[in-house]
């Protein structure tokens, strides 16, 4: 891991010598951090990525039984300890971790999370942050009432790719913003050949499944790169599959406008090709970003009449993303995207599934929450 | 002008021998075209595309002054006479063509249109077809009463690339179509330096300038490419600038759902980056045109796990379309998009205009127009 990603081309009026981990502190320590739910993104994409960091490690494995639990102390060195989700709520070995990740169903965050606040350790939940947005806001209210750090994983805001894209942005490559198109789908049962998985369940996955747990890439990714915050939101949702029949949005198409007066319209959906892409027109250019969201390596820049390709090294998001975390929770520096950042994200989930269900345009009082 | 273009590399299991002419009955005689408006798009587009053509000459020019329409004739062979607008509602040297293309404002359209039905002349008008609905519905009924043919503008429906599109989506290469997202910008005041040009103007637009001129090109496209009409629409739209105050779409993102289950999203501006792109998404892969609505020559078709970009040669798409009308009206075969074709999409633009002022979805009884 370096700490630096050369373009193989440059812009010349922007970026030489861009550094993407210029929120790197580098301060003593390691945080020791339980894993909270061992499904295959734990396994495959968590484990291998912090297994080599300077400043994190994996000490405790949580899952729903001994035996999983068990099987992770097993297979990796650093993992001591092994608890069931009952264990975890009761406090066991809770000297053996600093921090948690959360990566269970949507609608189980919020109880690890306010373990973790009520034993003082650190949060960091994958996104969506939760089922619905009060259960989000809940989570703010008992990270910030034990004043423990919590830290949403929106990976592409540590992605280098994506960092680079918003200092372009920055730097009036694109001049103004004024739109962005997004697309994110994939083919949910080829993945988890199980209709009765979590994410087709209302009661684990919240408001729905394509916009919560594709649909919030676009979202999320706009935000950042325009440091802007949603405003209102118009969405078509439909479900004809037989596994879609308790969600509401096996395809979606969704608006959001946001306050500096860029529009981003976007598509996902749980039940078609896998693809992905994300494009900001501005008034004198645009960027392109596809593949979006996952492994994206090419940066296409159009600025007025130029248009350059930037080839970027494939960084693993994961370990890009924990050690920040764990920068941030060792340097006791201002954490984002924070709880609050997740909640506003949350309740544009909100107003895009009732934009779904009604017809109507949502408006989002975003304020009231920053 | 070869009737076949051979793609520099082929997906194996479709479309051998593809033969984009496929509607070429080649019918003895020429139609003779009065070329109404005379301005940038007929000069430099219209009267080279078609002065090569074997079944369609232009043959006189009508403009709004005598100067400019004499103008045409000194400097192409072929146009005889020329009129003012006047000179032809009274019907002068109608002996002298068979047909009329109509390239003026769009609510200037109907007036032209139905003086060429009054003369039993086929006509070839630009999209979008007139300022609102009802002055498009009002053509249709003239051409149908004078028992003309009527043909709309819309280039893309004959443009190889895209017939190729549609082929590859009839044999199933995408599988089922599941959404489509577009984007269509130009920076207007920078192609014409007027902030009083009849495109800001809603007196000669109609209901605004980015979706009626830009946005309208992805609403065709998909409905060429999915053989599919638009059922509902919901829209954003905004106008900051000085020169947009009097239209409301200086920015747009809109969404419209067709009636087989396909959800197209999209963005248009007329104050922006010039970005074109339009992407079909199905359940077993995607077709990307880009750059698309104009200068197409890339198609990248994902299947399965293969992609492959294939490359047409560029054609000269007004000269098709042309083709395709002269071959049509001496042949008497249905023409199409023809005036209830263009009707549909007048009222989805209705429909997204509205839906932009209103912030609701509107539904569109397409079926009443069919």
């Amino acid at each position: 891991m370096t700490n630096k990603t050369e373009p193989t081309v440059g812009l010349g009026r922007t970026l030489e010598g861009y550094e993407y981990r210029d929120w790197e502190t580098d301060p003593d320590g390691t945080v020791r951090v339980a894993l909270i739910g061992i499904g295959w993104w734990t396994s495959e994409m968590v484990i291998p990525a912090i297994s080599d960091l300077e400043h994190c490690e994996a000490t405790v494995a949580v899952s729903s039984s001994t035996e999983k639990a068990q099987g992770v102390v097993d297979d990796v060195e650093s993992v001591e300890h092994g608890l069931t989700y009952d264990e975890f709520h009761d406090g066991e070995v809770a000297d053996a971790y600093d921090a948690v990740y959360i990566c269970t169903p949507n609608a189980y965050h919020l109880e690890y999370a306010e373990t973790a606040a009520d034993l003082g350790k650190a949060v960091f939940c994958e996104k969506p942050m939760e089922a619905t947005a009060e259960r989000a806001a809940a989570m703010v209210d008992a990270c910030e009432e034990a004043d423990v750090p919590l830290l949403v994983g929106y990976r592409m805001q540590t992605e280098p790719l994506v960092r680079y894209a918003r200092e372009l942005i920055r730097a009036g490559v694109i001049g103004e913003p004024v739109s962005a198109i997004g697309n994110n789908s994939q083919t949910l049962l080829d993945i988890f050949d199980d209709p009765t998985q979590w994410r087709l369940d209302p009661e684990l996955t919240g408001y729905g499944t394509s916009v919560m747990d594709l649909g919030i890439y676009p979202i999320n990714t706009v935000r950042f790169l325009l440091e802007a915050d949603p405003v209102s939101a118009q969405a078509t949702m439909t479900s004809s599959h037989d596994a879609f029949e308790d969600v509401p949005d096996e395809r979606s198409a969704f608006t959001v406008a946001f306050d500096d007066g860029t529009i981003l319209t976007a598509t996902s959906s749980q039940n078609a090709h896998a693809s992905t892409s994300l494009r900001i027109v501005g008034t004198e250019g645009e960027l392109l970003l596809e593949p979006a969201f996952h492994m994206e390596t090419e940066l296409r820049i159009e600025s007025g009449g130029d248009t350059i390709t930037l080839e970027f090294e494939q960084v693993d998001q994961m370990s890009e993303v924990f050690a920040y975390f764990a920068d941030r929770v060792l340097s006791g520096d201002e954490i984002e995207p924070d709880g609050v950042h997740g909640l506003v994200d949350m309740e544009a989930l909100r107003a895009i599934y009732e934009a779904g269900e009604t017809g109507e345009t949502i408006e989002l009082d975003v304020e009231s929450y920053l």
